[in-house]
C-alpha cells in the first residue's frame, strides 16, 4: 500500500485566490469520499499572514476525526503546535530547508534557527500524534548553496536525534532528477516521504524513480495545483491522479478510487477559478 | 548517443494556425543551430488538406542538406513520395496505425490498406533514403479496439517484411505506461524509436522506461507543442529540453545544446502566439 498524502488543501490552495472555510471543507470531504485518507488540511499560520489558510481550527473541525483518516497541519513554532493540538488534528508537519538562503527568504530563520524551533516544536507536540519534518531545497536550490552528497544527511539526523517521527524531502524549487533523488535515497535511506514539484515538469518522473529505489510515501496535489504561483501552475506538486494512475497500473494499492478523485477535479477548477495543470483532469 | 527526433515543426505545428514558409524554416534553422540533428521538418500532403504544412518543398529548399543533419517528411502515399525524393529529403516517415477505428477515422483506410499503401511508397522510395513506419496506437486506443500483446509484433513484423528501415511506436492518444512501454519492448525488441504524447501527463515517464528498457530514438517536440489542439496542448509530445535535461543529467550524450535549445523556446512560442506546454521553457 502506498501512503499518498494529498496536501492540494494546503500547499495548492495556499497559492491560490482564498476560498472560503466552507468550500476548503467541502473540497476536503470530496476527496474523503474518493478514498483519501491522508490529507494536509490546515495551515497554522497567523490569519493575516496567510489569509488563504485562514481559519485553521475551522477546517479541522468540518472535517471530523475517523478511522483510517489522517489529518494533517503544517506549524512553523509552539503557538501553532499548541492550536493543532487543540483541535484535534492527527499529524503535524514542520517544514525546514537544507538552504541557508531559502530558510532564510522563505522563514526569515538560518537553518540553525530551524532547528532550535523544530525542536521546540517536537518538544511542545511531546509525542502526542505523529510528527513529520519536511526538508525543503533536499535536492538543490536556486542559491546553489545545498550540497546533497555532503550536507543531507547530516542535516536529516539532526531531525532524526531531535525525535521527529517522520522525514520527508521536498524538492521545492524543481533541483531534482531520477539520479538526485537515487543518490538521496543512498544517502538517507527509503523510509522517507517524497514532496516532488514539476517546476521543471520532472517531478512524476522524479516519484517514479522514488518509489523503484522503494520509497512509499508521496505528497501529491489534485490537478497538480500549487507551488509557485507560475501562469498554469506549472511548478504545482505532482498530480495525484497522474501517480495515482500510474501506481495502479505498476500493480500497487492505493487507498484511492481514481475515477471518483477524478470526478472532483471540475470542482476545485471551478473553486479556484482556472484550469488545473494536470492533463489527466482534463481527460474525464 | 541518443537519437533525438525534434518533430515540432512537422507534428507540433501540424495543429497550430499556420505560419508561413520563412517562419517554419527560420524555426527549424534555429533548432540546427542549436545542435539539433534529426528533424522532422515537412509533410507531404495536399496543401489544401492540411494548410499548416503546405510548401513542402520550399521549406526542405530552406534547410540544405549537411553532413550530420537528417531531414525527415512524413509521406502518405507514392506521390508524396516521389516529391519527397525529387527535393532531396534525407528520410521518409510513414503513419499506419494499429487501431483499425483510428486508422479509418484518420486516413479513411483500412490497416489491410494501409499495408498495401506502405508497400507502395517503399517501393516507390526504392532504399534511397532510409524509411521509418510509425505505428500510432502501438499501446492501445481509445476505441478499444488494439490487443498489444496479441496484435502488435504480427503487425510490426508485416512491415519489416515489406523493407522499411526503422519502425517507431506511437502513443497517439496517450495509452501507454511504463508498464505497457516495457510489454511493448519485449514483444518487438528495443531497437525502435517511440513517439509519446502527454495526453495523460505520462509521456516523459513512457519515455524513461524505454530509455531504462533500451530505447536509444526518441520523437519529441521543442516547448511540448503538438497532438491534438486542446488548450494548453496538454495532449503534446514529450518536451525535447525536458528529455534532454533528464537525458544529459543521467549521463546521456544528445547532440543538443540544451541551453541553445531553450534560448529558442521564446521565439516558437511567438510565432505560435501562444504559451509552450512544456515548464523547463519558461524558467529561462
Amino acid at each position: 500500500m502506498i501512503d499518498i498524502r494529498e496536501v492540494g488543501p494546503r500547499d495548492g490552495l495556499q497559492v491560490e485566490s482564498p476560498l472560503t472555510v466552507e468550500q476548503r471543507i467541502e473540497f476536503i470531504q470530496c476527496l474523503i469520499a474518493a478514498g483519501v485518507n491522508h490529507i494536509e488540511i490546515a495551515s497554522f499560520m497567523r490569519d493575516d499572514l496567510v489569509p488563504s489558510m485562514a481559519g485553521a481550527e475551522q477546517v479541522v473541525a468540518g472535517v471530523p476525526a475517523r478511522a483510517g483518516l489522517t489529518r494533517t497541519g503544517l506549524v512553523a513554532n509552539t503557538k501553532g503546535a499548541k492550536r493543532a493540538l487543540a483541535c484535534g488534528l492527527d499529524e503535524v508537519t514542520i517544514t525546514v530547508s537544507l538552504s541557508e538562503t531559502y530558510s532564510q527568504k522563505n522563514t526569515g530563520k538560518s537553518r540553525r534557527e530551524a532547528l532550535t524551533t523544530t525542536g521546540e516544536i517536537l518538544n511542545c507536540i511531546d509525542a502526542k500524534i505523529p510528527t513529520d519534518v519536511v526538508i525543503s531545497c533536499a535536492f538543490g536550490s536556486p542559491y546553489a548553496d545545498v550540497s546533497m552528497q555532503h550536507d543531507l544527511l547530516k542535516f536529516v539526523d539532526e531531525f532524526r536525534g531531535l525525535g521527529c517521527d517522520r522525514i520527508t524531502l521536498a524538492d521545492t524549487t524543481g533541483e531534482a532528477t531520477p539520479r538526485l533523488i537515487r543518490e538521496a535515497l543512498a544517502l538517507v535511506g527509503t523510509d522517507v516521504g517524497l514532496h516532488l514539484h514539476e517546476t521543471r515538469g520532472t517531478g512524476l518522473v522524479n516519484a517514479i524513480a522514488g518509489l523503484e529505489a522503494g520509497v512509499r510515501r508521496f505528497d501529491c496535489s489534485l490537478g497538480g495545483i500549487g507551488g509557485s504561483p507560475f501562469a498554469n501552475g506549472a511548478a504545482g506538486n505532482v498530480a495525484t491522479e497522474t501517480l495515482v494512475f500510474l501506481l495502479h497500473d505498476l500493480g500497487y494499492q492505493t487507498s484511492i478510487d481514481l475515477d471518483k478523485l477524478l470526478a472532483v477535479a471540475p470542482l476545485l477548477s471551478q473553486m479556484i477559478g482556472h484550469r488545473l495543470p494536470s492533463a489527466l483532469a482534463h481527460l474525464h
